[in-house]
């Protein structure tokens, strides 16, 4: 990670709102699902939703070996944006309404990962940043699913993050008029699993698969 | 709409999850609280998070008028993505692990509105996409806000669905592997509202800040 911000991440809009210790934009990432990649494919814009993951100061995807994403980024400028939706800032003025957030835009050049153990280590760390442990609760990769899968690592080598928190802040002239104000948090919960119907008899249900535990995930991250 | 699939919209991989049906297209746009903007800037991609709202075959997003995304998208080709997060797909192996999903992409030319009455409409929908009845429950942009906002329009001119729903589907020599294989739902809940402190005494709660009334928003949509 840079120490200096560049002006591309340097968040303009809402300067105050604008993060870049790595810690922060380290545990954003972290902790959402998925991520939201922008490409260029003859000069104009494509953005993919896909699962990240991160190993120290780099950003993993992946992808089928004819993906159209991996193929168009390899060796190209990437931005890697994530965004995780805390509530609703139902304001006063409708010019004053707003959400809360915590977002990290990442700019990078995507590489492909050509060594074996590089992506092995890649493809682990997709599935544990979706569900810690899960790597050891599943079969690994053949080589031939090895074969067909393309793995982009992404350096966090230009990132910000972009925080929203707390209470409404409208205009002193309008705190009188008469329209409730406040916020309404908004958090994502996972719900009871529900096992394969062909599940075999006797195969115990993992704690990692317990809605709080998945919703601790990034907590318990390795 | 196009009727016809455009290649560049074409889902290619797992195109059985590909949906090209303006209902499904418009439905997954308006449940998703933010879409991802993808934009070309030097040569180079950025995408950013925003508010969007539809109204008919159209997309708008806002910001300030100094707001980089919205000068640098003014005229040219914009990708906007949304995506709906709705479960975790444990499989017995690593590679079929997947995530139950509904997202869009929309390519389009992104124009300003410079139409007075447009642009108080698309903020009005703004406000409403993120809370069905709101513009009523709260103050009206005034001459001096709506000059310091911009508002852009994206025709939906090019857009794919892609949903992935219901079980993990494991490889037939998988099935007695010993592994637990299942689905974990995800969903976003809103949780009690919290009023702002300096809220006037006797302005009630509204109906429409309840957090079930939350949920059910896109079914509320004028």
């Amino acid at each position: 990670m840079e120490s200096g911000i560049s002006p591309r991440v340097k968040v303009q809009r809402h300067a105050e709102r604008g993060n870049y210790d790595p810690g922060v934009i380290h545990a954003i990432l972290d902790e959402a699902f998925i991520c939201h990649v922008g490409f260029v494919v003859d000069g104009r814009p494509v953005v993919l939703p896909t699962i990240h993951a991160r190993i120290g100061d780099d950003l993993y995807v992946h992808g089928a070996a004819a993906n159209a994403m991996i193929g168009a980024c390899d060796g190209q400028p990437v931005c890697v944006e994530v965004s995780l939706l805390d509530g609703l800032v139902l304001a006063r003025s409708v010019y004053n309404h707003s959400l809360n957030y915590r977002s990290v835009v990442v700019f990078g050049e995507a590489r492909e990962v050509r060594d074996e153990q590089e992506k092995l280590r890649a493809l682990t760390a997709l599935v544990e940043h979706v569900l810690p442990g899960r790597s050891q609760g599943s079969r690994e990769p053949s080589p031939s699913e090895l074969l067909i899968t393309r793995v982009l690592r992404i350096p966090i080598s230009e990132a910000s993050a972009k925080v929203r928190q707390g209470q409404v802040s409208d205009a002193e002239k309008d705190m009188d008029l008469p329209y409730w104000a406040g916020i309404v948090p908004l958090r994502i919960v996972a719900d009871e699993p529900e096992p394969d119907p062909a599940l075999a008899p006797g195969i115990p249900e993992p704690d990692n698969v317990r809605p709080e535990r998945v919703m601790a995930r990034a907590a318990h991250r390795p």
